[in-house]
């Protein structure tokens, strides 16, 4: 951390400053410029909060010189992390596509697409059984009857579930009938939520809030680690900006910045990153060529009938058309698909 | 809602959507300009989702007409709401004032703190035992030790008490020691615990979320109101935007609009609303002067040694000097403080 | 546009905006559902402001229908707009890639640069002469000599040249220079440029305003083609949001929306869109990818030696790489380049 | 400015980056940590690009210690600046209300709205007669024959008259009719236009971009102070979020920020910072109470037939409420208004 003295700050404001760093066991080193003073402070500043030193008189700001994540960072973890997943290896040259609907409706429903996404070419099977949902007054998921069907569409189709977890008291049950807990957009900064995932041994899918930035993604991404669990996959959805034309803005920056920072597997959510079905495709190919790991998908038999999300919900053949195009590009930039 | 046909839409799909209105028990009524043909949805709009519509062909988009909450609007319930606690009434014509530290840290700042914020005027006491950080490293409060030193300043004092809920499962044990249960900023779309504490008969804050427009705010409010509890109040606590020379950026106009939708007190908190202690007197100011029923204010004997917050929390004579001009500026609108 | 009654609206007020409807040329449809009663406003709304109606007792809010834009729109114009530029198409099957210096600095380096654009595959030279910049303290372009510089390698080389213009003072000067007259991203609402660049027969590059909508833009250029130049391209160029981590924020998803509102060409900068070289081919990739019909990169011969945005310039080799890259994209979308 | 070294960085990157800085002029000042290396530059760092730096190997980021701006910045002048406009001060101890109509339409408008801001006590004239619109279809304004008009306003009401440029070639024509410059929110960053506004003699009334940050606020009034125009007033008119429910959200944190920051005087414009009538007087008390030097206000004889902005514009009635709950705020703070 760097602390910048006022124009104005006096020598004994400095100097009180100083003691003030020393004080808390770290070394103060002090650079004189033409028009301010600057302190910096040696040691693992991640203990400490840029604002405390902004209380002294004499200070103009503090400003942190090291991420706040340690563990998520590829400072001490240089190579990517591979997570691996009942034989499914997620961080490696494969781009892994997970897909399904939205929410599990009935068994039918997530028997049909299951079978249709499987086909298409997806690797992992996605269903929402507890639903975080903005109005009181809509479709809350299936619950445990939606747990189990999940778990009997894994069997009959050899693939991987990834579902939501909405609470902290819900992760052990979850945990035992998904093979990736996911932690939604909203739930991003629910450090109770957090640190229970990060307390049972099953993979994490951590969404980024849609009010997060990416070091805050990597911030929680660390919470998890740091109970213990390795296996985390970071996952951009888009976020909020002015812009209303559509539901989320997708950061496609942040794909190769993610990829840059941390050593951690990056899915992209191209259905809630828009949430308009028309833009889905032409945006996952966009994710893939910009170098994500995999892609989450929404998948539904008829999304007009859908109970939530229909309008970001791909029908089969166009899911199968998303999957061949991302194919050619996973191919056009050295990869698989 | 309307359901805004495309300029190409044929015939048979402005039949079809008119069909797929009435099937969902709706009436349609058609309006027919010159670029565009609108079928209207008459009935209560407030369980469809407008996404849903723009899934059939032809279609352009859908608009909400109405709010999606009902409970907290102002149209079914036009006068204000005046919620009690324990002989302290919020959103009446007087400006109620919270304070206290970010954290309870000890017996001794406590009870300082709740000495000083008292002789200033402030009504109720506010004061984190279980706290939200976005590091998993930092002071994650004393949590039940917390909630027993509150309990104590509160009998001591006579002043109610306000603390934040971070989980579902902590609901009942942290209403047996509060007034007013907080949903911080974080959890405001945290569902499991709007609905925890919709079943309670608490008072509730609710904070904004730094990304969460108004209309998401009340919707929030609507969870808990659809609960059962009715005493809700909500808090605008600055929003996340472009500008980074304040750690928020505080929506002064979401003061008056707030009150316009609803009855519900509207709450101001400058500490979170700005993040910098020399900020936190103008903007509280401004906030009465714009009509919030009641300010949320950090406060801390030495800020310099607070383990969270310290930059925001004013000391004690500051606070007392924000609260009589926030008293001048309340009787200058024909208020009072 | 409709007209949104308040709950509490009364038949007189109903019937005034009905006749204030009417006595403005237009035509009123009334559409009563069981809370809120709708008046429609039949006719070109363009020259109306929805706000205006907001003024009238009993109304909530007023929504527009149509989009703002004519000329621009795919409405009367659904098939792709191709703007030819000697002998360059653009919106066609072909991803065209603009490239050069942010700024002309001098004759060696333009020409370097130009070099190594048009062996590595560029169609089109860029290269700035006249330099908006946020410090008054900055280099601010060669301006005439610049010109000059450009006019001779655009003959040595035979590339099209496009180049910004700031003033509309200066448009006339300029197009007897340029191939295309740039508006940067500053003055995409900077109307009297507009309509001057509107009035030459001069291809315009028409820069997304960083916190401009996709229908600003849109509006933006409608002032151009209602001025009676047709050969108008739009271009995204990342806007701003709270994330800290690029300079801005490439909105990938406005490439594919922008193309299913306009027939014009959609080009791609992202340089701008990430501020940062190492980011530029992954979300090039990413651009194409997604749809856009070209891409314009800032190259330099020494980046760190630029004379401004050297920090997201490409060395040439970095640029070539680039275009490699992108051509096979291009080629796995059924595109050339 | 600093220069992060990564944690990867070698001995001879580090030698590198100091050999490039003291060949630039500066002198660079090492201090190693315990995960990172910081290069100091020490000199006046505002002719440096931070994003300059990052070019080099093994460099993470550099970040400016000064702030951009010299002129318009406290520390070389640390007290207030009061700006003298024909016998009114602005930036004193009086809060100053400048009112009139959007748009100047007819001489009856235009009178009728000067003697009703008059009586109620505002201090200056607004009116716009050249109008920056983002449709070519709406009203542009009565240009010179609306400055006549103000011309005429000013003699017979002597109040000082301000109206906006939108174009470097009108700037030495409007300063013979107005007394005060208005650049407007959508050409804060036009820069021929601020430099060509500096060279005038004549108070300039700077608008802050929806887009522009506190920073480059005061940097576009550093453009205006170094072409040695003094006499500047900087405005805080609202920016571009998320929040739909006003057309822009005023920031009242920037109010004690910029005053803070400049010695400038500082003005608000709640009528587009809420974009509705209804908020414009809670906003303008709010703004006050914030410490606001003067507030801009529009006026409208009869909104509802105003060519533009009626739905922002107050009632002359209004208006005077307005004014008088101002004034009891101004004096709840220790000012006059």
């Amino acid at each position: 951390m760097i602390i910048v003295m006022k124009h104005s700050a006096t020598a004994q404001e400095i100097a009180d400053i100083v003691g003030h760093v020393e004080s808390l066991g770290f070394r103060a080193h002090l650079s004189t410029g033409e028009e301010r003073t600057i302190v910096g402070v040696i040691g693992d500043e991640r203990s400490l909060e840029p604002e405390h030193f902004e209380l002294f008189p004499g200070v103009e700001r503090a400003v942190p010189i090291l991420h706040s994540f340690k563990l998520a960072s590829r400072d001490f973890h240089p190579e990517d992390s591979v997570v691996r997943i009942n034989g499914v290896s997620v961080g490696g040259s494969q781009v892994i596509v997970m897909a399904g609907p939205c929410s599990v409706e009935s068994r039918e429903q997530l028997m049909e697409t299951a079978a249709a996404v499987q086909a298409a070419g997806a690797h992992i099977l996605r269903g929402g059984a507890f639903k975080p949902r903005t109005s009181p007054y809509a479709f809350q998921g299936l619950g445990l009857k939606g747990l189990e069907l999940l778990r009997e569409a894994r069997d009959a189709f050899r693939l991987p579930i990834v579902t939501e977890v909405v609470s902290p008291q819900d992760v052990t049950l979850i945990a035992q009938y998904a093979d990736i807990l996911q932690v939604g957009a909203r739930n991003m900064q629910n450090f109770a939520l957090l640190s229970a995932v990060g307390e049972v041994q099953k993979p994490v899918l951590l969404k980024r809030g849609m009010m997060s930035t990416v070091e805050e993604l990597l911030m929680a991404a660390e919470y998890v680690l740091s109970h213990g669990n390795q296996r985390v996959m970071v996952c951009e959805r888009g976020i909020r900006t002015f812009e209303p034309s559509t539901r989320n803005t997708f950061d496609i920056n942040a794909i190769p910045v993610i990829k840059s920072l941390t050593h951690l597997p990056v899915i992209a959510d191209p259905s809630h990153g828009t949430g308009k079905w028309e833009l889905v495709t032409p945006v996952a190919r966009a994710a893939v060529a910009a170098g994500a790991d995999g892609l989450i998908i929404e998948v539904h038999p008829n999304p007009a009938q859908a109970l939530s999300d229909g309008a970001q919900s791909l029908k089969p053949e166009n899911f199968a058309k998303l999957v061949a195009d991302v194919r050619r590009v996973a191919e056009a930039i050295g990869r698989t698909a």
